[in-house]
């Protein structure tokens, strides 16, 4: 088989926990197994970087950015393929370049355009290990590039898909995907299996294990992925097209966001177009809307809600006042006191009672749902952000420990 | 004008001291030069990177080893860019691999073969400032490999000889070349000018100031060099095919070299081929030679001396001893308490009275010369090591302070 395994910057932050992912590598290759592996920049070194960036210049340009920060995963690579050296192992280190990773001309967070696999295949056929820097390729003008935060798991899903790998396994600290945060509910089981779909909402909802964009290129490509752990010998979550269900259950997990703050519209003019308008405002300012619902008020206005990430919430308000006389509306209010709950479940689409169960569960938490959205795989609340935990574990027992 | 400058690691260790180099590049740009600039890792970065490895492998391969330390001079000159940038100047860092700077597959001391300047010139004619990583090229593999000890220099002449650039300077912590060690000689003068001849008779006899091997590149491709300080802006001494000497004198420079040892094969057989057979026991142990004498003895033996390298002195030793049958001798005896001093000068070959000036100046400081040996722009004397200072104040004072 072909194996493309990722680690990530906490995996390879000194030189025993090089090691302890050396002898994981090794003993996949002892398998009989090809294995290409990608790897982060050690622990610190980006932010150790950026630092000194810093101290020169506080806006840098994107380009020479790039330039300094891909040398991070250059130097875990080769000290990687030293340590399995030392193992007497064959191993050989690539940069994005070498590896052929081609990437748009965006700086910062470049998207991979295509995989020139000639020299990977010719080491893979060497029956060397192969170890390629994530996170960065070229683009057009040979120039360095990075793909972003999680870039290192769209480097490993993008060589596994060109390699047409039969296996892509990220090694992370967690040991899987779990039905909610373990470290907050005691009970959550590890999933054996779920979908790209429910992967996907629980991974935007704050369950930070897969960078979507990695998880939306498995999707599209049909790479299965294994999520577990680099401490932990044990199975992880596989994420793929169809997954079992968990025992009976509709849904695969839950989890919970707590960067969000809902800003209100109040007295929009209920003309058409008036929505829009408002919505497109906050669009321009680049951020992004999630969650709306409009109530009708008690003469030619309506109160408009919807719900942003916290952190753009001032940006979301300076757009909105800034064409306030073009869109028409009375004023604004923000709410950063708030948080997403959400269901998540590939099975919730072919069933009913999911919701009302876990309108159930919140109730009889005495906790307020402040709104309500649904899509075929979710559905999420908003609630107080301090009765947030209590929520998690008031839906986790109701759907998985009763 | 095109103007190649070089910066070393110290001149690059932190920020101020970028910020201090990038107002030399910025001075130079900003007459209208077109300006490459080659730089070599910030201080201690390569240390440090060595000593990482050191923890995982004790012996690392030399392509391992190079993907490692080639990471050092692409940070430095992604954070010279961006204080360019900073300075609202135009900058672009490129890698070896970008700058096209193609060499051979030796790791670790790899000959650059070739300079493909398509890109290097693109940047220029966009008047931008090139900024080049030195030490370092890719080889046919698309491997990164480094040029070994003093290879940012070999860079810079490199560049400026494939880019036929008008000037190359190399900027150092000393102010130029020097009749001999400004920090023991007090009353030692800068050299405006020296041939590469006299400059590579120098750097041989431990006046560190250039690597040979860039010295040999440049006088090969006739690019003059300029030696001077990223510290102090005054003309530094020029490296060219032709030089006025200093005043009517005929010698360029003093220099000693104190990593030296005298071995002495006693009683060598006075037979066809003995000399050889020893001497190539020493060659096939990989130990240069220097300064050969041989002495008649009263029986049908010689006693042969030779001046290696000090830290090669027991290897070379070894060598003999194992051979000694096949030699022929009757012991050896190793001295490596001495120092060669040589004065340089290209005037000296159409000029008698060097040397005897030369000895009546050791002569006079009652220093006792053991070995000479005599090349056409160079006499080199065998002292006892601890008036090597002495005996360079003496000689000094005599050529130049009369």
């Amino acid at each position: 088989m072909l194996i493309v395994q990722k680690f990530g910057g906490s995996s390879v932050k000194d030189a025993d926990r090089i090691r302890s992912v050396a002898r994981i590598i090794a003993e996949t290759f002892l398998l009989g197994h090809d294995v290409v592996v990608v790897l982060s920049a050690q622990g610190d070194t980006t932010d150790d970087l950026l630092a000194k960036a810093a101290e020169l210049n506080r806006n840098p340009s994107m380009r020479e950015l790039d330039m300094l920060l891909t040398t991070g995963e250059q130097q875990s690579v080769a000290l990687m393929a030293m340590c399995l050296e030392s193992m007497d192992l064959p191993a050989v280190s690539l940069t994005g370049w070498q590896a052929g990773i081609r990437t748009d001309a965006a700086g910062g967070a470049a998207r991979i355009r295509r995989v020139d696999t000639e020299r990977l295949r010719r080491e893979i056929d060497k029956r060397r290990i192969v170890l390629v820097t994530g996170f960065q390729g070229v683009n057009k003008y040979d120039d360095y590039t990075t793909l972003g935060r999680g870039g290192s798991d769209t480097t490993a899903v993008a060589l596994a898909a060109a390699l047409h790998a039969d296996r892509c396994q990220i090694y992370t600290d967690v040991e899987g995907v779990y039905t909610a945060d373990p470290r907050k509910v005691p009970a959550a089981r590890k999933l054996e299996e779920i979908t790209y779909d429910e992967m996907l909402e629980l991974a935007s909802m704050g369950a930070q294990v897969l960078m979507n964009r990695s998880v939306e290129l498995a999707k599209r490509y049909g790479v299965e992925l294994e999520v577990l752990s680099s401490y932990v010998r044990a199975p992880g979550t596989k994420v793929k097209e169809d997954s079992k269900p968990v025992e009976e259950m509709k849904i695969t997990g839950i989890a919970k966001d707590e960067n969000a703050a809902r800003i209100t519209v109040a007295r929009l003019q209920d003309k058409p177009g008036a929505a829009f308008r408002a919505l497109n405002a906050v669009a321009r300012a680049g951020v992004n809307v999630d969650m709306i619902i409009q109530a009708s008020g008690r003469d030619d206005t309506n109160d408009m809600s919807f719900v942003v990430a916290e952190a753009d919430a001032d940006r979301a308000m300076a757009a909105l006042e800034e064409r306030k006389a073009a869109i028409g509306f009375d004023h604004l209010t923000a709410d950063k006191n708030i948080a997403k709950v959400s269901v998540v479940g590939a099975g919730m689409m072919s069933s009913v009672g999911v919701a009302s169960l876990m309108f159930e569960a919140l109730t009889d938490a005495h906790i307020n749902i402040q709104m309500i959205s649904t899509s075929e795989i979710k559905i999420s609340c908003v609630i107080e952000r301090s009765a947030a935990d209590r929520a998690v574990a008031a839906i986790h027992g109701k759907f998985f420990e009763s």
